[in-house]
């Protein structure tokens, strides 16, 4: 027989529970599964917080429907049995003390957000924050204990820049503070909007050390799983992203009396840029990417050739050497793009996020936990950044993906299948218990 | 001996009048000369119009600063003798009538434009308008009567679409004169704060065969003349301008999440785009330009493919079918990008100036009278649109360029030395005295 029980250690892994639920016992496979049409039901109720009418969710940070999605995920951990706070970042906190409390046994953190891009879809961050909510309500529902107290934590604005996991690990600057979102509201606003405090923001900082693990349960974002078929991304880490401001210049002339030849044309120049930037980053095997994503021309007349280019260069890798030897590449091909056109570039470093990787016994754990269910796994690194990475900091983290159909995100035809989300919370919940034992 | 007379014919060419200068008949020249100290004296008076504190000119049609420059255009005016008027459209017109008034011999109109584009130059326009001017006092001052009535013409709004010299030919529309220029003021408001009167517009009209010809010097506003060292060029035409809204579609995708080899990048395909503009329009002889000015990528964020790009396409060229076929090679290169970069590409046809040739017989006077000064000359197209273009429309038009310095306009760095200024004066008078005998 295939069958196992599950091991809840209480006090120091003294006690054992066993569990064996009929139906999933008929199966031969793990006992305990999360409610799948419960949380796709969930899910849906959520997307209507903030419905665009043409599709997809407009819930950005500290809006009106954020506020009352935010109130409906509150409600969502009551009925889960969770202890329900607001921190003084925003974040919300649904916590679960352990049967026998033990301070040596440091809490376990699962969870995700559910802020969303304006005009994004219904399971960024929701997937993983719902996940994480139903995950907890299985385990209340069988009163099944764990040795480690457990917390839901759903992040507040991810989308404005992980803002709620930077608190948390303090690395929340007064700069952002200040920032102000498509709400019309600064994050410190913000905060107070949702129900935040920050002048006790130094309360919310968690030291190094001081969590057992971070789970996060997310969509791919991307396209690989679905196109491989495979039915679950254990994260190996999340990329490093750097940003550079790049200006071109050239000499503005008149587009009729200035001979072809005779040209210092910027945005000609930044053509040529776009296309070494391509052309590098695909030239070495892996999974890097380049991207321009944003471009002015000045003065940006028709009849007028441009003088003067800014554009955006940003590069992701999961390792921050590689990403600095495309960038060297890069500017090379600059300098012989500046010879050639006659015009000057100049590169100007913005904030970079340094890769996170994983934690490999919670990759490995994850791992296990989606195979023990008869799913297929693939190593993989998110392109997308994540609360995750700033949990990073502090302790353990492992993030599991679900397929994104399409590989569409940051969009209203953003899309996972139900059973796929019903699969990454079932992952996610066999994780939690394996790391419970650590 | 060298001396020549100029004939000034009066009524059917009956009477010649014998011209003498003291100091001309002592080069061996023709005795007629513009003051070119003062020529140049004017214009740096006619710079402190909208001057700006880096250097250069803001004088925008409808302007303060444009208002106060005409009226200081028209005390020159005056000084030279012309009767001046503010035509319903805003155009300034200083008349002289022949001696002998014969309805028969029609007015010979010559002149240019003193507006400027924004943080422009003191050449571009304003070397023709006072350059005009210092033929018609030169006359004046020397009593030298011509067989035709003159009218030099300074036209309004040249910057923002040939808009006075448009009224003049009965083309300007509607919805021009809805147009908000840089002064905050429609053309319908601008006319009026210039002196015009809107409703009176029909009454500025010249039908086709009403004008002997239309003269106007200008700066070149390109390098050829200064690169191969000519004093005059003789424009054999102004050349055709096409405008083209062009609209790239692929796909938004997150940039961290979304394969290089699975990108529908419209910033990419426009980057190949640019290249291939250049690449087609350099490909055959000639000096057609092609420019690409004005790019938006959406939705212009660094962390986002872009899904859609829209840029301008500009061609010039003296043949309306060398435009055509370069259009059709960038069209078809376009369609090739289309396919290998997984887009789509629209173009949308916006308004186009037809080629304009000027005379050939009044081409041939330029020439001659610019040799019988001495100077070197150079057949060439205008690659930018003048008022010229407009009154082709109506009578045999001709245009003296004079050098450039580094073939610079639009600018503050625009420059014309003040020897060539007074060169192309110098022909402007010799060139109106010659069509004054057809």
């Amino acid at each position: 027989m295939n069958r196992r029980t599950f091991n809840f250690g209480i006090l120091a892994g003294a006690a054992t529970v066993g569990l064996n639920k009929s139906s999933a016992a008929a199966q031969g496979r793990e006992a305990l599964r999360v409610n799948g049409a419960r949380l796709n039901e969930h899910l849906k109720a959520l997307s209507e917080f903030g419905k665009n009418p043409q599709g997809g969710v407009s819930r950005v940070a500290y809006s009106e429907a954020d506020r009352r999605g935010r109130e409906y995920v509150m409600s969502l951990m009551r009925a889960a049995k969770l202890d329900v706070s607001i921190d003084a970042a925003g974040n919300l906190i649904g916590r679960r003390e352990a049967a026998n409390n033990d301070d040596r046994l440091l809490p376990i953190l699962f969870g995700s957000h559910i802020d969303s891009v304006p005009e994004g879809g219904n399971f960024d961050g929701d997937v993983g924050s719902l996940g994480a909510i139903e995950v907890a309500q299985t385990l209340a529902e069988n009163n099944a204990m764990l040795r480690h107290p457990i917390e839901v934590v759903i992040f507040q604005n991810e989308e404005g820049g992980l803002i709620g996991s930077e608190a948390v690990v303090g690395a929340l600057t007064e700069k952002e503070l200040d920032l102000v979102n498509k709400s019309g509201r600064t994050v410190r606003e913000g905060i107070k909007f949702i129900g935040g405090d920050v002048s006790k923001l130094t309360t919310v900082k968690r030291e190094k050390g001081s969590i057992a693990a971070y789970l996060e349960l997310h969509i791919e974002q991307g396209g690989t799983l679905e196109a491989e078929k495979i039915d679950i991304g254990v994260v190996e880490g999340i990329v490093g992203i750097n940003w550079w401001d790049v200006t071109i210049e050239g000499f503005a002339n008149h587009a009729g009396t200035t001979a072809m030849n005779n040209r210092q044309d910027a945005l000609m120049a930044a053509a040529k840029f776009i296309e070494a930037v391509n052309r590098v980053v695909t030239s070495v095997p892996g999974r890097q990417v380049g991207t321009v994503g944003r471009i002015q021309a000045l003065p940006g007349a028709p009849n007028v050739i441009p003088g003067k280019v800014v554009c955006s260069l940003e590069l992701r890798d999961l390792d921050a050497a590689k990403i600095q030897m495309l960038y060297q590449k890069i500017r090379t091909e600059a300098d012989q793009i500046a010879k050639s056109s006659r015009v000057t570039f100049s590169f100007k470093d913005l904030n970079a996020n340094i890769p996170a990787p994983t934690d490999p016994r919670i990759r490995a754990i994850i791992d296990s936990s989606a195979k023990e269910l008869g799913l297929s796994t693939k190593l993989m690194p998110s392109g997308a950044g994540h609360d995750a990475q700033d949990m990073a900091r502090i302790g353990p983290v492992g993030m599991i993906f679900i397929p994104s159909i399409g590989g569409i995100s940051h969009s209203p035809k953003e899309f996972s299948r139900g059973k796929d989300i019903e699969n990454g919370a079932n992952v996610l919940l066999g994780a939690l218990m394996k790391v419970d034992r650590i």
